[in-house]
């Protein structure tokens, strides 16, 4: 089974907390298997993204680099495959057939979502740019349909294994299942 | 044609300015006709949503109101349905097609998107309690693959009446036609 990464580029630790965290989680629960964040060091986020995964369940990693440009121009030396999402690029619908195509083929994917400013250099380095509609709205937004198109719905069946806390869904209200009582924080 | 409004629950002016911004412009992008903002009155926010709609084109709105509980009730007796987004509801996979039969025939469509704490009272007066994933992770993600599965992906499609930008898709770098450049602030 290929593997995704997401690739958070440009992170500051007072404006982008919620918005990277937000990444991070979608990341997980949209079925990516981890998270590399660069920009400014929040050891404080990659601490609270584990706890999720601690309680939640699954192998979702999530870790910091400053070294971007390696980490990609590694990525493609080891056959994956590499798509930066931007308005800018090529609508999804238009793309999603030959990316899923490749997918399947068993490379890796590693996806870059960009903050404010992103780097003309990272346009030139991905194999494919590509827009969720070519609106200006939300690169978690940008994010989720990108891996929800890519996976074709499957992955919010997803199970995530070793959870201590796992939802009952409900036509009305809430209903948590602990599954280790005493492990719970 | 139906019409599709998003009530975004308790926002608060600092803490969930980004936040709200973006659920703003996913429903915008996303193909729904308004956003109605609970919470701290932020005409700041507002302000800087309309400025997108003037510069991108099309007919979304955005307003403030800080009656959530009538609104919804009035939405019911004018015949609209009633779909909160919750992680503790019903999977979207398992209650999609019956919502888009509703939404199909005709009738107009409310999505409630809560902040971090939701009045019970939300669950019990939607229709719909109905989850992206049952894992945590962000309500613009929720919003965006909502409104993805109810229009079938079509909305990545829709065209912006009076735009005065529009983004030209590139596969490497970027292309954005000016309009009416004398308009552009």
């Amino acid at each position: 089974m290929s593997r995704i990464c997401v690739l958070r580029l440009g992170h500051r630790v007072v404006r982008d907390q919620r918005i990277t965290t937000h990444l991070a989680l979608v990341a997980r629960a949209y079925g990516a298997d981890e998270i590399v964040i660069t920009g400014e060091r929040d050891d404080k986020l990659l601490e609270s993204i584990r706890k999720v995964v601690e309680r939640w369940g699954g192998r979702f990693e999530a870790s910091y680099s400053n070294r971007w440009k390696e980490m990609i121009k590694d990525w493609r030396r080891r056959g994956g495959a590499i798509i930066h999402l931007t308005m800018y690029g090529v609508n999804l619908p238009e793309i999603i057939k030959e990316i899923r195509r490749i997918w399947r083929d068993g490379r890796d994917i590693m996806i870059i979502v960009g903050g404010e400013k992103v780097p003309g250099e990272v346009f030139q380095l991905a194999d494919y740019n590509v827009a969720i509609s070519n609106q200006p709205h939300s690169e978690v937004a940008a994010l989720a349909t990108f891996l929800d198109w890519l996976q074709g719905g499957r992955e919010l069946k997803k199970e995530f294994p070793n959870a201590k806390l796992k939802v009952i869904p409900q036509r009305k209200g809430k209903k948590v299942l602990y599954l280790n009582r005493r492990r719970i924080t």
